[in-house]
């Protein structure tokens, strides 16, 4: 995978000197490398000034398990850099841009090049490092404030921590994947009762992809249930975002966009 | 199953004058009626002081989508009832403890019937509710000042909403069914994150059944995964709960014991 997102840069992106850190490759049950091992290849990569950016390899599930060990050692060349990614990587975006970092992206992985069309994914993203080219962004960030996104799940998981970033007057887009109906309405819940989320600008809603089969129709689908909650929290339901786990999963720069 | 467990009751507890609300045998889509049934349904028996006793009928999901206003609509009489139930239940159950209501119970519910050996469950159900029998009690619940138990994942959507409850001092027991490991892992993550959480007295694990199987191995056990965030949390891990989604479950009055 990273031999194929490599051969892809260097055809399509020959400014780009792409760097896969050895932790990439390693595993300990669950996870690419124990948590040790794991935070010191992100603090590496994020204390070192010679990277411009901290391009997360994939998602699944394990940046929260490193995430207070990883926010905590971070130094003053971590703040000039780029952090790109999504869905689990979410917990550490969110925990970046609470500690006021200015330049953090949702948007494609490597490991994205595994999907089908996922060459599109990650030129995308390699387009958004190295040129910052408006049409890699997701449409309505043009328009927008301040911005942020994630996976559903993932920021549900942030409410009421250290990680929850103040999205007061930011548009939120939420994507999910593979999750039951109930599950997407039980997560909006949550967030939509948080008293920091209610002061949000609005939701979007991206794409909630393989939606799994509840043992009977739920009874609302995905843009009722946000509608729902977003009505009940007095926060607008902005309609839908052009982000999630698939291959045309567009670039949020969290805080939206800033003039030169 | 509602007529066997008046069947039951009538045989063992002929003391209890058992009612199942008419709302039990609506459906719409996923839930036992609309929001606005269940709701109504719910208050028309809380705030009816001729009923000792409120008796969740099963968990699944839509407890929370009725919880702002139920709560919000208690009168007095509420207050002097037992409520009664686990799972989905645990997030009225939260917000009724964190409004002060002293008699809120987790343990079996009639859907519990439907179990191996779950009449033994709902038999011990109804003797707490009709004596309050002491053998019908989780263990450890004797010997420990406040307690509070819940269902893992279920609490953790809690987290950061006006739901959540103050458990500062109490041992905090919580169980869960048919999860990832890596889930009960973020879940743990997420609940231990929580700065109010983190005054609690301790945590007991109960039982973690039906464990869904990961693509690979995860690595840890529950048991070592809910250690593994105590101790990051500074919290004591105090050992195994007898409560879980099965016809064991015993019964976890909110507050622990009161001296007569």
């Amino acid at each position: 995978m990273a031999d194929r997102v490599k051969a892809l840069a260097a055809a399509q992106f020959p400014s780009v000197d792409l760097h896969f850190h050895p932790q990439c490759f390693l595993s300990a049950g669950h996870f690419a490398g124990t948590d040790a091992e794991r935070a010191a290849a992100f603090l590496a990569i994020a204390n070192d000034a010679s990277f411009d950016a901290l391009w997360f390899g994939r998602g699944g599930y394990g940046s929260g398990r490193i995430a207070e060990t990883a926010l905590g050692q971070l130094t003053d060349a971590a703040r000039a850099k780029t952090y790109l990614g999504y869905s689990d990587a979410g917990v550490l975006l969110a925990g970046l841009y609470g500690k006021g970092f200015q330049r953090i992206v949702h948007g494609p992985m490597p490991a994205d090049i595994n999907r089908s069309g996922g060459e599109a994914a990650v030129a995308r993203a390699l387009s958004y490092l190295s040129t910052g080219a408006a049409d890699t962004l997701e449409p309505s960030v043009a328009g927008a404030g301040k911005v942020a996104a994630f996976n559903l799940i993932t920021f549900s998981q942030l409410i009421g921590t250290p990680f929850q970033p103040d999205l007061a007057g930011h548009v939120l887009m939420l994507e999910e994947v593979s999750e039951y109906l109930y599950r997407i309405d039980r997560a909006l819940l949550h967030i939509t009762s948080n008293p920091a989320i209610r002061r949000v600008a609005g939701i979007r809603l991206g794409r909630c992809s393989d939606i799994l089969t509840n043992d009977r129709e739920f009874g609302h689908s995905e843009v009722q249930i946000v509608q729902h909650w977003c009505s009940k929290a007095g926060i607008p339901y902005l309609g839908r975002a052009d982000i999630g786990h698939d291959a045309d999963n567009k670039i949020v720069p969290f805080g939206g966009l800033r003039s030169a």
